[in-house]
C-alpha cells in the first residue's frame, strides 16, 4: 500500500484525500459489495455514486451498447437526450420541464447560479454553513474562505443550517423559526449592501449539515421571504435525489416546496460522469439569452444512455419503495443499538440515507466518530462521518441495500461500539 | 425533423445550437463515418471528440470491461488512475509530472486559473480575443461580455490573436512582434491596475482564432514578458493535443515553449467525459494547499480506462504519424483546389487540423463560408467554420483519417465551390 500511496502523492499531489486510516485499494464491485485487491469483501454503506448498485448489468449493458454505436458531441441532433430528458422532467410534480445536461454536480450548480442571476439581475446568494455544492471557482466559494479571482464572498451569506441537537436544537418549530430568521437576516443584509437576493441554494436534505429530521413545511417561511425579495430557490438534489430518501423521489417534495431550479449529480449515471440542471422553460430561455452555454459532453449519447438505464432500473426494481422499506428497517435496528450504547445521542434519516449522531460527556464525539469509521472499515463495512462537528455516522448505500445488509451493518456497529466506545 | 427540433427546443431551450441549416440527426458512427437516422453516410471532417475514430473497438472494450468490474468515486485508491497518469505525464518533454483529473476541459481550465493564482497571488489574466476556454462561470468570462456574479472582466486583458491575413497580417516576424507587443501592453495595464499578471492562457494552436501558420519561437518574447512579471503560462491543449497536429504530441512543442500548466479535454476519452490538468508537482501542491479540491468523477476507473485506451491506440496505430502524413497530403490537395478557386485566400494547418480561408472582393467571405459549410453537409461531408471573421473552413477529423478520405474531402470541396462561389 505504501508504494501506491507514494505514487499517488507524487502524481495526484500530497493533499489528494483518501478515506480511512488504511485506505481501501478497490478492485471490483457488485451491488452493495466492493472487493479490494487482496480479495477482501466490504459492504458499501456509503457510496451514492453507484445508485442502483455497483456495476448494475442493465447500466453496464446500456453504456457498452451505446459506446459501440455512437458517442459524440452534443451539437448534432440525437434522440436519446430527448427521450431521457422527457422521462426525467416527468419525475417532477411541478412546472420544471426543461433541462441542461452537464458532466458533474459542480457544473450543474455553476449553471444554476447564473440562471438565477439571469432571471432577476441580482447578485446575492444565500446558502447554509457547513455545506458543499461543488468544486468550480464560482460554486466552491459557497463553502470556502479562500478568495479566487472574481471572488464574491461579500455576495454570499451563510445562514445556520438546521440541526436537531446543537448548536441550534430546540423543538422542531423552533428549528424552523431559527432557519427562517437566519434567511430573513441574510436577505436584509444583502438588500442593504445593494446586492439583493438572487438565490437561496440548499440541499433539501441538509445532507452535509448532518441530515437533521425536519418537518414538512420547514422551509416555507424562509422561501416566502426569498421569493418576496425577488430571489429564486435552488434545490441541490445531488445527495437526496432519485428516490434515495424513500418517501419521495426528491428531497424538496418531502419538505413540501417547489424549487425554481433543481440540480442533479452523482447518482444520475451510476458512476458515469453525467449531471443536470432541471428548471422551468422561462428560466432556461432567460439563461440562454444572457449567458451563452454549450457543454460538449453533457448529454452525449452514452451519458444519456447511462442515465436512462438508471431511471429504468429504479422503476423496474422498485428501488424507491426498497429505500423506504429497508431504510425504515435499518433505522429500527439502529434504534435498538442506540439503547445499548449511550454514545448514540440520536438516530435519524429517511430511506437509505440515515445515521447516528455520537455524543460523549455532553459534547459532540468527533474523535470517537472518526475511530468508529475506521473500526467499521476494518470490520468490512464502509461508511463515513458528516455534520458540523463531524460526529454523525453517515449511511448512504446503493439503493439495492437489503434487510440482510442492514442486519450486518447494525451488528457490526454494535460490536464496533463495544470496542471503540 | 421538425418534430424532433420542437421537442429539443422545449426540453433543451430555444437557444441550444445545432450545426447546419438542416441539422444532422445522428444514429451511428464508425471510424471517420457517421450515419443519420435515414441511413445516410457522412464523412466526419470536423469532430475531434472521437479522436481515434468513432466507436473505436479498443476504447469501447475498455469502457465496457471496466464498467462491468468497478466504477466508483475517486476517494478510494485505484491503480488505473495512477497507471494512466504516469503514462500521460511521460508524454511531456519537460517537468510536468503531476495532474488533476476532471470531467471536462471547462473544469480543467477552471482549475488551471486557480493554480496560477495560488502560485503567484496575482489576479490578472491575459488571453486572446476570439477565443474559447470553456463554460464555467469563471472561465466563460475569457470570451464573454456578460458579467456573472463575481465577474472579473476588469482582471482580463484580451490581446489580439495572431493571424496570417487580417487584421494583423504582415510577415511572420511582424505577426510575432504584434502579439508580443499586445501581451506587453496587457502586462503594463494589469500592473498599473494593481492586479498583476497571474497567467497567460492560450491555445498554442490558436484554434478558434483561425489556426494561423506560426513559426517556432513565436511565443518567446511574450512568454518572457509574462514570466518576468511573475505570471504563469497555461497551454489549453484541448484542440491541438494528443498528436493531432502531426509534428508533435502537443501544440506547445510545435511552437517551442514549455508551459507551467497544460489543460486537456475533448479527445482524451474519445467521447467519454474525462479531462485533465497537467502541471509541475510544486504547482499542484500549492493549489491543493490554498484551494481544497476534490472531483467525484474525475479519473474514476472507467474514465481512466477510456483515457488509457485512447493513449494506447494512438501509439499502436501510429496515429501521430498518420496525422502528419495524411495532413500533409490533404493540405497538398487543398492547395491544388485553391488554384482553381480565387475565393480560397489561404490554405494552412498542421497534421489533421487544417483548412482554407475564404475571401471575396478583398474582404473575408463570411457568408460564403457559411454557405459552403451547409453545401458540404448536403454533399455528405461534415466540417465547420472558424476564425475572427468566421471565414475559414475548419477540418479537424478523427485521427484515423486516410488518403482516400482526404481525396473525398478535396473533391467535394472543389465541386461545392463550383456551385456556391
Amino acid at each position: 500500500m505504501s508504494e501506491i500511496l507514494e505514487r499517488r502523492a507524487r502524481l495526484l499531489g500530497p493533499h489528494m484525500t483518501t478515506f480511512y486510516r488504511e485506505p481501501v485499494r478497490v478492485a471490483r464491485g457488485k451491488g452493495v459489495w466492493l472487493w479490494d485487491t487482496n480479495g477482501r469483501q466490504y459492504l458499501d454503506c456509503y457510496n451514492n455514486v453507484p445508485h442502483v448498485g455497483h456495476c448494475h448489468p442493465r447500466v453496464v449493458e446500456a453504456i457498452s451498447k451505446q459506446a459501440s454505436e455512437l458517442n459524440t458531441h452534443t451539437r448534432y441532433v440525437h434522440d436519446l437526450i430527448l427521450d431521457y430528458g422527457e422521462a426525467l422532467v416527468a419525475k417532477f410534480a411541478h412546472d420544471l420541464e426543461s433541462m441542461v445536461m452537464v458532466c458533474s454536480g459542480s457544473e450543474a450548480n455553476d449553471v444554476a447560479l447564473r440562471m438565477a442571476q439571469a432571471m432577476n439581475g441580482k447578485t446575492g446568494i444565500i446558502g447554509t454553513d457547513n455545506t458543499y455544492h461543488g468544486n468550480t471557482t464560482a460554486v466552491s466559494q459557497l463553502n470556502s474562505s479562500k478568495v479566487p479571482i472574481g471572488g464574491y464572498l461579500d455576495h454570499i451569506r451563510q445562514v445556520p443550517a438546521p440541526d436537531n441537537l446543537a448548536p441550534v436544537g430546540g423543538t422542531r418549530a423552533e428549528q424552523a423559526e431559527a432557519f427562517a430568521a437566519g434567511v430573513e437576516n441574510a436577505i436584509a443584509e444583502l438588500e442593504a449592501s445593494g446586492h439583493g437576493v438572487s438565490a437561496l441554494i440548499v440541499c433539501p436534505y441538509f445532507a452535509n449539515e448532518g441530515f437533521p429530521t425536519l418537518e414538512r413545511g420547514f422551509m416555507d417561511r424562509a422561501i416566502s421571504a426569498v421569493r418576496k425579495a425577488g430571489g429564486l430557490i435552488i434545490a441541490d438534489e445531488v445527495q437526496p435525489g432519485f428516490g434515495r430518501i424513500g418517501s419521495h423521489w426528491w428531497g424538496h417534495e418531502k419538505l413540501g416546496f417547489a424549487p425554481d431550479i433543481v440540480t442533479l449529480g452523482k447518482p444520475m449515471g451510476n458512476g458515469h460522469p453525467v449531471a443536470a440542471v432541471v428548471t422551468r422553460h422561462d428560466v432556461l430561455t432567460c439563461f440562454q439569452e444572457q449567458f451563452k452555454y454549450f457543454n460538449t459532453f453533457g448529454g452525449n449519447p452514452v451519458s444519456a444512455a447511462a442515465a436512462m438505464a438508471v431511471l429504468n432500473v429504479i422503476e423496474e426494481e422498485d428501488l424507491v419503495a426498497n429505500a423506504a422499506d429497508v431504510g425504515a428497517y435499518a433505522l429500527g435496528l439502529l434504534t435498538e443499538v442506540a439503547k445499548r450504547h449511550d454514545v448514540i445521542a440520536d438516530v435519524r434519516g429517511s430511506g437509505l440515507f440515515f445515521g447516528a449522531e455520537l455524543w460523549r460527556d455532553g459534547k459532540p464525539a468527533t474523535e470517537l466518530c472518526a475511530l468508529m469509521v475506521d473500526e467499521m472499515r476494518d470490520r468490512g463495512v464502509l461508511l463515513h462521518s458528516v455534520g458540523r462537528h463531524d460526529n454523525t455516522l453517515k449511511v448512504r448505500p446503493p439503493c439495492v441495500f437489503s434487510h440482510a445488509n442492514a442486519d450486518q451493518l447494525a451488528d457490526t456497529l454494535d460490536a464496533a461500539l463495544e470496542v471503540v466506545a
